[in-house]
């Protein structure tokens, strides 16, 4: 339970609902600033306006996944308001509050820094990333789907990368009756990619591999489907790059040769909101309860 | 091989251009009518224009997988021009000649009864309809992750009829992690589905079991979604409806009750038109092989 705990959320989208209602649920006092236009707020909730007194009374400030971008501002998707987060605002919080968001960039960073108050990103933890990999391989298949004339079942495809991502999407695609092969860089990986009934082979080889390819997906963030590997693609292939931008695939090369090559990062939000929101928000609540909350006053 | 044998084509869509492709490999003597717009025609078709004296000279007839309209008019998506089998037509057809079409409608039974013509419809076979539930499941699982908020993973999925498409839209649920719910009338159905590690239920208990859907998909060719049915059914659950139309549900009571309830049929086309292309294109292969061609003078 998070009685007594006073949580302040910052904008978001569909996603940050399902946060704010897991933690009314759980007993918490909840404000939530550019709700304006949230059609049915859930009961208990306060909806407010953005201010420096609000912040000052926060335990906890809760920022949307994708947190602010380099000037503080704010992606508040139920409200008509900009929202911009400024330093008399993080100045404002008291010394015990935690900012969680998704993703930190370098201007929140330093905010907190300076001001000494704890930031906690939740994409960074394992466990969100190994649930969020559930929406993304979903999304992934639904590109696949769209932008081939075949089906998943029976085609030849790669995955490469075995990390949280890598695993699920290859899973996935055995489950629809692929032939999968995954590329990995560990001998660990190549063991349990052969347990699993995958193929695999090492990224050091993928000039071997990518002959045959119908499908690849990609999880790898550094350049791997350089040009020399999108020579051997075949050109009816497909490649979905899942990793975060710029992804692993020399794109403008790809358009030349006229393979389709798609970067789709960020699916959970946009294929599954609500699950994606339930995963923020278990995280969320498993992250205070982890963190033996400090509560001053 | 078909070498010798005499194929006309009379338009269709890019399945078509699939099976013309197979047939063209296996050496037949293929003509086509319909496809004056095809970009890059493959070689070894003779593209012609739709007459008498074309079909004068047919073995084999092929027409769209969705045959012919109640007037004979047939789609022909690579032409510009209007396309109609009209009984002259049917009628210089030789007598050894069959006509092979997806579907048949009362209009080309008519005709062909009339002139003491073969048809076969493809669509019956059995393992035409096997294949082609691959694509229908792969368009199902696209229809469902759009038309929800929530992955497939972990959703309380249930599946309305065993046959041929309820098999494989069971199998790939359960393959992507969804919990498999499978309503059946047959005793070796049920036992089949307790197999596979789903769960079955007569569908005469099917108001017992819908109480806690997330997504539905039938199968059932006949009004198995009631409105009572409807009436347990949660609000946000998303009903897919494979059976061809009109459905199994009762739509407008659906509307009324404001749960989301969509007809899905034809989706190979859709979907994967060169996996469903080349799905016919075997049976086509298959059929003409069965039949022992009795090929006149």
């Amino acid at each position: 339970m998070l009685t007594g705990v006073r949580i302040v959320f910052l904008g978001g989208d569909a996603r940050q609902i399902e946060v704010i209602r897991k933690c009314v649920e759980l007993d918490a006092t909840v404000s939530a600033a550019g709700f304006d236009q949230w059609e049915r707020p859930c009961e208990g909730v306060s909806l407010e306006i953005m201010s420096a007194e609000l912040l000052s009374n926060a335990d906890i400030l809760v920022l949307p996944t994708v947190g602010c971008d380099n000037e503080g501002h704010i992606k508040a998707l139920f409200s008509s308001q900009q929202l911009q987060l400024l330093e008399e605002h993080v100045a404002a919080l008291p010394h015990h509050c935690t900012v969680f968001t998704g993703i930190a960039n370098e201007y929140l960073r330093q905010l907190c820094m300076k001001h000494t108050l704890k930031l906690t990103e939740l994409l960074d933890r394992d466990d969100v990333a190994i649930y969020n990999s559930i929406p993304t391989a979903e999304g992934a298949l639904v590109i696949a789907i769209q932008n081939t004339s075949f089906t998943i079942h029976g085609s030849k495809s790669i995955v490469l990368g075995m990390g949280r991502t890598g695993f699920t999407m290859a899973k996935s695609l055995k489950g629809l009756g692929a032939s999968v092969k995954v590329g990995v860089r560990k001998q660990e990986h190549f063991a349990r990619a052969e347990q699993m009934g995958w193929q695999p082979f090492m990224t050091d080889n993928i000039l071997h591999h990518v002959s045959d390819a119908d499908l690849i997906f990609n999880t790898v963030p550094s350049l791997i489907i350089t040009a020399e590997v999108l020579s051997r693609i075949p050109r009816h292939a497909v490649i979905i790059d899942l990793a975060s931008a710029p992804g692993g695939c020399d794109f403008r090369y790809a358009e030349r040769r006229g393979i389709k090559a798609i970067l789709a990062p960020g699916l959970p939000g946009i294929v599954a909101p609500q699950s994606a929101g339930i995963i923020m928000a278990n995280a969320l609540v498993q992250s205070i309860s982890d963190g033996n909350l400090n509560k001053g006053g």
